[in-house]
Parts: structure tokens; C-alpha cells; sequence
């Protein structure tokens, strides 16, 4: 990895910045296959997986039976079921703490609004293929749309892996499409004959997948969030162990070779340390050419001060932000743009992947600045609810007149005066 | 307006789908716009304002004197001044009951999470300039923006009404700008020499405003929602009061030509007589074309029962839900698609647009099935944090194992079996 000392704060913009992905070509490609799945349906969606995954879907049909779904539990190893059921149970658990409870709040005597939360009706999971089985992520989407009551949570995935299925199954998915890349995210966006149109398109995918998330969200589509290649940031001191902090930087590494992986640190010793072990682990990698691929770009940066490398930090605004120093807690204090926060030598980041409760899906490319990760609140709508009675009218009524009038809304101002008057006259002083 | 009455289910999508806007040609204009911000800066903006709003902001400067911010006050009567306060006061209470206290979960022994809200850094208002001075909106933006805590809060709007300044100064806006339309979001989205970039974009505006707002988003800026024109629907029975609903219908109808206008009643007679004096109302109406306009599009519907209505307005997805019914809070629990909800005779929507307390930034055109208005959520980003100790790691590392190993990733497993083994080394059983 290239070593960089001492970077002078001019520098950090070009240091920190992501590369730059060119997005035209690639909408350019995906404009025309949305257009072909709203306009052709289910007939589009068959044409396409001939054309781009070599699939015939006219026979075996678009949908996953649930005869296949059902039968995917006994084609995994009690080892594996099990963990998929306790991390279910993690994740579960934390998640469903986040629901809100409704709280009447009185603003002038009279005047009370609260606000309920409501499951999206119909959401969109999708799960890319490939060689990386996504599971995992099945279970951190599923998992808060069972939880906010979403009634159909509709899957689209080219992957027919029994794990995908078994996940699928314990978070409650209504319907599992064997659809993948742009066509499926358009099959959500629009509706065909066989896939129900939903409301808001989560998960994570290809370039492609990717553009065509963004141009529904263009029309009006809600999604998770906008997304980039996944990264790891690692602020570590002399109390951080080598091994580790480059077992963490090798694991962000293999997602591809596009991923960004960054060492920040105010010791020189750790520095070398993990140069040092990093080229030994990676020998032992089944994906060790994406990964030496990914490590190439990135970047070990020494800095002066924790000062410091909380400002870089701040400024770089990591998915995954390990904080392997002696007072890690303290420091997460000081982080305001960050994805997910992994605290001390015992804190890996694929524990958070996984198993520990927190969501995987997370704002790349800088997106912390202003996105939060996947959450319960990803999946409901929050309503507002107000009631006035004739007294809270009169309290609050004359402050709308004079509001209205200002900004030259009469027909604001009237509905508020005509009850006003209504009530004077029935209760005259 | 156009009373239907007794539409069959399958009408019902053509009844409720909004006005179709064709999007491309305005994007074909304001796609330029917004390069030319990107590249020319500060220079651009200047030339932009001459062009479309006859302006020579080359004298005065982009950005507007503190010196004129602060003179605003006396510009404005006693009585606006209260009352933009008490509803400053209103919505500063709804709001900060938003507030989440941070919460640690321990989902296993050893596995702590918790999630933190940290206010966006940096957020964009625009105010649009236009016939009303939306002040209001000032308010229900700037709020919550000064309850998260966000550091910069940039305001960029044409108009130079006081009592703009006014609420500018009240929520803490740190920055304004005399820049409007696409231009201004492009200012706020990409930086200038004058404007700072900003992480999420807020605020109403044309069809050019929205268009730059999504064309950003598309990019990745953040953006409050997508927008379309205003909207309300009304449930009346008949306990409802026919002059009070004409008016909320009429207070609605004067914001545009294309506003939304909608009742609903299973009542022939609340129809007919809401029908009447909406006609006697119009007629007192400083901006009774505009209103007109938008009435000639709205529609009054019949129906044969209240699950029917409830259907229908959950189909519908309204931005403003006025339940004028006896039994209106039983029904509110039943509507899970809306911006807004408006319970009984005495609560109007110009109250919930000004002073209740709740915001009025809300999901129009249907976007309530997915989105939720503007609340301190929007300001805020939630990032997750999570602490492991050597026994949690025990504890929950064999379900990461197994998982890692079952989706191929190698090097995710190893992060934490390296861990496990030093941990075994450690403490020999």
C-alpha cells in the first residue's frame, strides 16, 4: 500500500477523493432496457435474461415457487442454518428498538400533533448474483421491512442459492423473482404482468443495477441510497494490533478490486507493522488478486495528531470506520461522518457484516456526509397527525391569520377567520 | 367541480393518477444550467440572474449583508413579528420531541450497538421568490436544521421580503444568498467561490428548481423529496361543516393552477352543498383565477361506504388528509398513506402549513406511499457503533465464520478467526 506522510491539508480533498465513475455510458445502456421492461413486461424480462444471463425464464416462469423456497433449508448444513438463525435474531433484536412510539405532544392548550409510523406497503429487495452468495443481505433488508409491516417485500434475484431462499424465508419475503441486474430493478419500478410495482428499491448490485436505481429514483422512485465501491477506514494506534488492523484491511479489499481501503495513523511503527503482515495474509486469500487489485489504490496516510486524523477522518466520511486506538469510545464521540463505527481490536468489521445486529447496507463514496445506513426507519413513512379543538382554534387561529395574510394566501387566512367567526357567533362573549 | 359519483375500483387509477409532467424538455434546459454553474462559478451565477430574473447581482454581490438581515426586523409589524415567533415556538416543540436519545442494545453477551444522530454539516434551503414570500417555509426548514445542530445553513432564495430575512435570522441560517431557480441549486449542490457545497438540498420550487433538485440527486446530493404540485383531499360526512370544507378546499386550490383538489363522502348532500358555497367563497377570492384553475381539475367523490373512502385515500396517498368525519381519529389509524392528517372540524390545513407545530414540507403526487415529510430525521444522519469484547467476540464469531464461509469471502472470516485464535493462545483451556 502507498505510505504517505504527513499530507499537507491542501492535499487531503485529492488524497481522500473516490474515483471518479463516468456515468453516462453506462445510463445510456440501462435508459433502454427501463424503457423495454415498462413498455414489454414480462415478455421484455424474459428476452433479457436470454440475452444478458444466457437464462431461459419462459419455462420454469419468473417466479420462484414456494415448493423450491421451502425445500432450500434442507440443502444447507445445521451449522449454517444456525448462524443465519442467530444472526436473524441479532439483527432483529436491534432493529426493532429503533421503532418510535407514538407521542401526543400539546403545542399551545389545544393544539396537539403526534406523528404514527407506517410500513411502506410494497417494497423491493434486490440481491445481485455472482460468486459472493448475498444472504447476508436478504437478512439486513428483510429483516426491518418484517419488522415495519411492509406487506408484500417482493425479491428479485438471479442467484438461486438455498441460503438466499432459507433467508428469504425467515424474514418473511411475499414473492421471489429469479430477475437480476437492470431489468429487475425496472420490473420493480414499473410492474409487470408477474412483479409487483413497489414503492421504494433497496440492496446492492452491479454499475448497472446501480444506474438504473438512480434514474427510477430520478422519476420518483424512492431507494435505499445511492451507492459506490464499499470501503473500510482504519484509524489505529500502538495499542492496535498489526495482524488485526490488516486482517480488516484484507477483508474490506476482497470485495473487489474497485473497493477503497485507508490506514490512518499517527505511529510510524504501526504503519510498517501492517505493511508487513498485510503481504503475508494476502498469500493466503482464495481472492488474493482482487484484493492485491483493491490495495493498490489505497492509501496509508501518517498524520501528526488524533486532531488530526479525526479532521481526516471527518473529511473522508468512511462506510466502515474502525477505530482501533487505546481510547476508541471517546474518539467515535468526535466522528460526525461516518457509515458504521467499529470500536477497539475486538470489533472486526465482518462482525457487522454479519452477525452483530447493526445493518450492512451503509452510505459509501462519502454519501455519510448526509445518508444514514439501512434502518428501520428505511421502511416506514412517519404521518404527521394534528388536532385542534375550538379552544386550541382560538388560540392558534389569529397567529395563521397574520402568517397567511404576509404571504398574500387569502383562502389560508379565510379558512382559519370563517371558523373563528362561526365560533364567536355560537358563543357570543 | 366534477362530482363522480359511485366510481367502480377499476376506475379508480385513472380517477386519482396526477397530472402526467413531461420532464425531458425541462431537463434538457436545466442540465445546462447547471454545468455552466459547475464550471463558471461565481461569474455564471451573475450572468444566470441577469437572464432570467433581470438582475445585476454584479454590484451588490450574491450574498446578502448581515447588515440587511438585521434591518429586516423593522421592517416588519408587531403583530406578524409575534406571531412568526409563536410558531417558531410551535414547531421548535414538535420537532425537539424528534430528538432520539442514544440507546446501547447489547444484541449477545460482549456485543454492544448503538446509534448516534449527528446533524448533516452542511444543508441548503431555497426559498422561491414569486407572488408569495413563503417565510413559513423558512421556518419549517430552518428548524430543524438548528435543533440537529447542522454547523452551516445555507439560504439561497430571489426574494428579499423581510419577513424572509426575518426567519432567516431567527433559525440560524449562517449564509444567504440573492440566487433563485436551477441556478441556486446548482450553486448549493456543486459550490462557487461565494456559495459553500453543501451535503443535502432542501426546499419548494418550479418545475426548474425541482428538475436541478432531482438531475443533482442523481449525482448523489441529497435532496429532502421529489416534488410535485400540492394537493389535498378531504373525507366529510355529515357532521362536517360544508363552508369550512369549501374554504380548505379553496385554501388549497389558490396555490396554483395545477394544485390538487380532492373530497371525498359517502354524503350526496355534503356534496352537493360543498359544491354550493365553494362557488359563493370563490368569488371573495383574491386569487380566485388561479383557484378556478385548479378546481376545473378536481373531482368530488361519491362513495358507498367509509372502508370504501378508506381505500380510496389510502389508493390516493395525499400530501394534506382533512378527516372532517365523526369518528375521525379510528379513521386516521386506518389511512397509512399520507403527508399530513387533519382530524375534525377545527382543524384547518393553513394551521398544520403555519403554527401547529408540524412541518409543511410534505410528500405530494403520491410520493406518501414512500416518503415522509420533512422532520429532524431529515437533518440528521444515524451512524451505528458497535463494541465487541474478547468473550462477545466468542461468542458471536462462530456465526460470522460460518456465514463468511457459506457467501466465499475468505478474508472476512479470517478477520475475525485471527482474532478467535489469538484469544484461544491467550487463554489456553
Amino acid at each position: 500500500m502507498n505510505i504517505i506522510p504527513f499530507p499537507d491539508r491542501a492535499e487531503w480533498p485529492a488524497l481522500l477523493a473516490r474515483p471518479v465513475q463516468s456515468t453516462q455510458q453506462i445510463e445510456a445502456t440501462v435508459a433502454p432496457i427501463l424503457e423495454q421492461v415498462r413498455s414489454g413486461g414480462d415478455a421484455a424480462l424474459i428476452v433479457l435474461a436470454q440475452k444478458f444471463d444466457k437464462v431461459d425464464l419462459s419455462e420454469g416462469g419468473l417466479e420462484v415457487a414456494t415448493s423450491e423456497i421451502d425445500a432450500a433449508e434442507d440443502q444447507l448444513s445445521d451449522e449454517l442454518k444456525s448462524a443465519i438463525r442467530q444472526a436473524y435474531q441479532n439483527i432483529r433484536l436491534f432493529h426493532e428498538r429503533q421503532t418510535q412510539p407514538v407521542e401526543k405532544i400539546e403545542t399551545m392548550p389545544g393544539v396537539t400533533c403526534w406523528r404514527k409510523s407506517v410500513g411502506i406497503e410494497k417494497v423491493g429487495l434486490y440481491i445481485p448474483g455472482g460468486t459472493a452468495p448475498l444472504f447476508s443481505t436478504v437478512l439486513m433488508l428483510g429483516i426491518p421491512a418484517q419488522l415495519a409491516g411492509c406487506r408484500e417485500i417482493v425479491l428479485c434475484t438471479p442467484s438461486n442459492n438455498p441460503a438466499i431462499y432459507f433467508a428469504a424465508k425467515l424474514v418473511g419475503v411475499t414473492k421471489v423473482f429469479r430477475i437480476g441486474g437492470a431489468q429487475a430493478i425496472a420490473a420493480m419500478a414499473y410492474g409487470t404482468e408477474s412483479v409487483p410495482q413497489v414503492y421504494k428499491i433497496f440492496g446492492p448490485g452491479n454499475q448497472y443495477v446501480t444506474s438504473a436505481k438512480m434514474l427510477v429514483a430520478k422519476e420518483g422512485m424512492a431507494i435505499d441510497m445511492p451507492a459506490g465501491p464499499s470501503e473500510v477506514a482504519v484509524y489505529a494506534d500502538d495499542s492496535a494490533i498489526p495482524a488485526f488492523v490488516a486482517a480488516d484491511l484484507l477483508s474490506q479489499a476482497e470485495h473487489g478490486a474497485d473497493s477503497q481501503v485507508l490506514l490512518v495513523s499517527t505511529s510510524k511503527k504501526l504503519i510498517t507493522s501492517v505493511n508487513l503482515t498485510l503481504t503475508t495474509q494476502l498469500g493466503k486469500l482464495s481472492r488474493q488478486t482482487l484484493a492485491a487489485k483493491a490495495l493498490e489504490n489505497s492509501k496509508m496516510i501518517l498524520v501528526e495528531s488524533q486532531a488530526d486524523a479525526i479532521d481526516l477522518l471527518n473529511a473522508y466520511a468512511a462506510e466502515h470506520l474502525i477505530l482501533s486506538v487505546e481510547n476508541a469510545e471517546t474518539v467515535a464521540e468526535q466522528i460526525i461522518n461516518a457509515g458504521s463505527i467499529f470500536l477497539g481490536n475486538y470489533t472486526p468489521e465482518s462482525v457487522g457484516d454479519y452477525a452483530s445486529g447493526t445493518n450492512h447496507t451503509l452510505p459509501t463514496n462519502g454519501f455519510a456526509r448526509a445518508y444514514s445506513g439501512v434502518s428501520l426507519d428505511s421502511f416506514v413513512k412517519k404521518i404527521t397527525i394534528q388536532h385542534i379543538t375550538p379552544e386550541g382554534l382560538q388560540n392558534v387561529g389569529p397567529v395563521v391569520e397574520a402568517m397567511a395574510e404576509a404571504e398574500s394566501l387569502d383562502a389560508h387566512k379565510r379558512a382559519v377567520s370563517l371558523r373563528l367567526a362561526s365560533l364567536a357567533e355560537a358563543n357570543p362573549v
